[in-house]
Parts: structure tokens; C-alpha cells; sequence
């Protein structure tokens, strides 16, 4: 009844107590046929005690582990993790080592890391996340990249013209995707839309995006070849000459990052530091108990109001 | 020492009343050598009712009347209030016919008015504001563009690296200004940097901005250009082939304005429906008491949180 309450109603409730909180704290809630989650902040957005944990109508979850990677049995519509909504800079992600696998800020040098501005492009370009149930094994050399996998879930562009929110599920539909190199490691960049965009009926496959998105792909590209350069990293590198691969191969990748993470939850190959433990996936040896990942979130600090961004993030770059 | 509390912590304080409101009411206090300047919301953001009032530290004022165009003796910086943070795209502007010239989101067609994003831009690529005590003179034929003024105060677009706030009152030193032609009126874009910003003092003339940020002109120019196509407008036009003119032509124009405002609010010439209401600025006929001031104020609602926004104003557009 109380989860039912908080899913039916969006409201701002602390996870731990179910007091008010201000309106900065969220949850967010998805409904999808099969099942509702729900995004749970703890901590301080932008500093190093925020996270973002996720629920389903179960109890807690590990988003990267518990959410199905496909979303209707034909395997045409893939559930998406949103880490960081269209528009913003923090780079925010899923913590693959730790316990329930909670979003959570990047650090670099110490520091929370925010992506610059490369002009004209403010943060992201796309809603940026993952796929559940993936994985790039970073003991496999991608024939295509030479380049180990960067030990990530893999990652998806959203396309779409609504802005994501942090912690929402969405379901897409696969476009394409880019083979990017990111120092030496193969980093692929899945094209997707929402499925309920207008566009998402008429494109289908990555050639269609020109037609209604002209230079959008052209910009993606210079994006991620660009984006580290004012961090004082070289350019990002691609296979294919950066051409965006077809839908069909986009699904060869994501069947076979599928086909890892089953591997690595499983427990068939080395864990690599990466944390396995699951609520709602069968036949694993990494289950855990409901009431186990109820303690890891509410040894949590509690949602507090964000803390300021400084200016600096806010400066475009020119490269 | 109720005004002076409110100037000195920036604490979210309403209008009327002093009691602690919602975190998305605000009040934004600007600190000036010769003034404290606070802009103080009322109504709800997004909606119909929204209006940012202005005071300083003796009571409400009129932003486009009552702060000084000049901020130095040797008039070499500018007040600018801002109207329009960078990044963002609601329409919001001095309400040249209301008392006290509170900033209100503009309305077109009965509809709140949002602009389009210009792929690959997001809303305004920058601050954008108005300069207060001038006027762009309707009833004045402009010699470089064969029109007549568009009966606002002059257009300033801040190019420095922070992004500003509704009613904030940044300084300002002029570069630039393109001649725009809207809709068949003569609306001068003046081109400044924001005193405090790191390239203030390398930026010193139009021709300076493309050493420090490249392509960042012509962008300006295709944006005004373009940003009204997808409301079904014709692109706009500009007088000197869209160059921008430099500095020393910028002030020209600004001085010209900045008389025939003269002229406005001291009552030479027809008010053209404008409202001259002032409380701070001397010889003139339309001054009225602190208390008349406070009162046209007290007649709005208290602040609410904001309405939501559309995910069609997210909407990127394709020119």
C-alpha cells in the first residue's frame, strides 16, 4: 500500500520514513506493463553521498541486474537505465562495484565530474544510460575494435524529444551504433528512441535519422570524439571511420554484451570487482535477501537539498 | 532591516508577508556598489500570473525606468537585467505596459510563449536582457535600417560563461550589436560581456569575440535568423549584411535610445501605451509614492511553485 501510494502518486517521499521531504529529493516512478520502478534518492545531489537507488513493487533492486533488458517477448522494445537526462553535465552512472548497483556521481582526481560544454552543445546531447543486463566483458577483444570491453553496462543514446529524468525507465526501440574507442577500450554507443516519440514509427534503422534529424548524427559523432579533449585528453577514436552501424548490427551487440552479463552474474567468469548481487534475477548464486538490500539503502544518508553547481561547469569549450 | 535581511542572505522569502516559501519561490538580490537590487517573484512560474517585481533598498521600483543605464561616472559599464538565462526558453520580458515594468512571460496567440530550440542550440545561446532608461522609439525611422523602433527597451545578449538569473542585474561593457530586422521594426541585438567574466578584459571589441570563442557570432547571427521559422515566420533580416558593427557604433545606439527614453518618461513625447511609472528617477511627471508602488504589488498572488512545463517546449527543430 505505501509503495503502491508512491508509485501512484510521484510524490516526494524519503525512502527511509515516508516524511515529506523538500521538493528537491525525488523519487520517480516508471510504469510499464509488467512491472513499476522506482527511483529513490539518498544523500546530496551533486556531492559525493548522492545516490539513486531503485525499486520495484517488490523491494529494492539493482537496476543494473534486476531490470530486464527486454520489455516485450518479441525483443523489439529494450528497457533503457536514464543516468543522465539531455541538457545536463553531471556524469552520473551505474556503480558497478557497488552493493545494488545505485546511480551515483563519476569521480576523476578527487572530484565530481561534470562533462564540459562543447559548444554549441549544452551537457549531453541525447538522454545518455544504460541497458540493463549487459555487460562488455573486459576480457573479450571485439573483432571489430581490437579493444577489450571497457567493463561497463553498455550504453545507449536516446534520441527522443522528451527530456529523461534521472532514474526513469524507458523503453526504445534500437537504431544503430557507434564503435567508440575510449583509451583503448571499446565503448559502444547504441542509437535508440523512446517508443513513444512521434519519430518512432517512421525511423527505423539509422539511415532514417538524417531524413527527419539532419547533422544530428554528424554531431553525435563530433560529440564523444570531442568531449574529453578540454580535460586535456586526446580525441576519442572510432571504428567503422565513425560511421553509426545498422539496427541489425546494434542487436549483434547488445545480444552478445546480453550474453556477458549472463556469464558474469551467473558467476561463469571472473567478477573483475564488478558487485553481482540481485534481488529479482533466478538462477544465480548472487541473489540476496530483500531484507539484505533494505539495509544497505538505509544505511544511506538521508535526501538533503542539492548542493550548488560552481559556474565553471557551465562554460562552453571550444575544440 | 526587513529589506536588509532579505538583500544580505538571499533567503526565499514572499512579498507581503516574510513567511518561508517554497524553494522554487525566489527572490534574487543583486549587490552594486551604488544599490541593492532584488528581484522578488509573485504569482506562479509558467503560468499566467508570474511576474518578477523589482525593489531596491528603499522599496519597489520600476526595472526599466529606475535603475541606472550607467554604472560607472565614466559610463563604460552597463546595467543589464536579464530576462532570459542562457539555456533556457521561456519568453520573458519587461512589461513596458504594466506599472512598475514587472517581467512577465510573453503571450502569443493566448499561449505562454517558449521559444524553439534551434538544433543544436538549447533555448537562448545567451543571457538575454534588456538595457534599462532606453527605448527603442516607434515613432523614430532608424537611417541604417529604414525602420521604426520596436517600442521595447534595447536587446543585450551577455556572452560571458556564467549563466544568469531572472532579474539579475549584471554589468555589463558593450562589444558589439547586430541590426535585426523584426517583422519589419528595427531591433538592435547589443552584444556585452559580464564585468567579472575572465575574458572581460581580453574582449574589448565585436572583432575580439572570434579569437576566444570561435563560430560564436555567426551562430548568434543564424540564430536570430532563424528562431522563428518554426513558429511559420519568415527568417529575420539584418541591416549591414548581418555583421555585426563594433563598439564605438554599439554606443551610439545605446545613447540614442537612452534619449529618446529621456524624451519617453519625461512626458516629451506620446507614451505610445508604455507605462512611465517611476519611484527613483528625478525630474520627470510620473513619479509615484513608495506606497502606490507597494500597493500595485500587494494586489498579486503569492508565489506558488511553478507550473510544469510541456515536453514539447524540449522539442528540438530543424531549420
Amino acid at each position: 500500500m505505501f509503495i503502491r501510494r508512491l508509485v501512484s502518486s510521484s510524490r516526494i517521499i524519503g525512502l527511509k520514513t515516508g516524511r515529506l521531504l523538500s521538493s528537491t529529493c525525488y523519487t520517480f516512478s516508471t510504469r510499464l506493463a509488467m512491472a513499476n520502478y522506482q527511483a529513490v534518492q539518498v544523500g546530496q545531489e551533486y556531492d559525493f553521498s548522492y545516490r539513486v537507488y531503485f525499486r520495484n513493487q517488490d523491494g529494492p533492486i539493482s537496476p543494473w541486474h534486476d531490470i530486464p533488458l527486454f520489455a516485450n517477448e518479441e525483443k523489439t522494445i529494450l528497457n533503457m537505465v536514464v543516468e543522465i537526462p539531455r541538457w545536463t553535465n553531471a556524469k552520473m552512472e551505474i556503480a558497478t562495484k557497488d552493493k545494488l548497483n545505485s546511480i551515483k556521481q563519476d569521480i576523476k582526481k578527487g572530484k565530481l565530474r561534470f562533462v564540459h560544454n562543447i559548444f554549441p552543445h549544452h551537457g549531453y546531447m541525447w538522454n545518455y544510460g544504460a541497458f540493463p543486463q549487459t555487460w562488455e566483458d573486459p576480457n573479450h577483444v571485439d573483432a571489430n575494435t581490437s579493444c577489450k570491453g571497457d567493463n561497463d553496462p553498455l550504453d545507449v543514446c536516446e534520441i527522443g524529444y522528451k527530456v529523461g529524468k534521472r532514474g526513469e525507465i524507458k523503453q526504445v526501440k534500437v537504431l544503430g551504433v557507434m564503435a567508440m574507442i575510449d583509451e583503448g577500450e571499446t565503448d559502444w554507443k547504441i542509437l535508440a528512441i523512446d517508443v513513444t516519440d512521434p519519430l518512432a514509427d517512421k525511423i527505423n534503422d539509422v539511415d532514417d535519422i538524417p531524413k527527419y534529424m539532419p547533422n544530428f548524427l554528424e554531431a553525435t559523432h563530433n560529440w564523444f570524439r570531442d568531449y574529453k579533449i578540454p580535460a586535456g585528453k586526446p580525441p576519442n577514436q572510432f571504428a567503422f571511420s565513425g560511421e553509426a552501424k545498422n539496427k541489425q548490427f546494434a542487436m549483434g551487440v547488445i545480444h552478445e554484451t546480453h550474453n556477458y552479463w549472463r556469464d558474469l552474474v551467473n558467476g561463469a567468469c571472473d567478477d573483475g570487482g564488478m558487485n553481482r548481487a540481485n534481488t529479482a534475477t533466478t538462477n544465480n548464486n548472487h541473489k540476496i535477501s530483500t531484507d539484505e538490500a533494505q539495509k544497505e539503502i538505509d544505511a544511506q544518508p538521508s535526501c538533503q537539498s542539492p548542493a550548488s553547481i560552481d559556474q565553471s561547469v557551465n562554460k562552453w569549450q571550444y575544440v
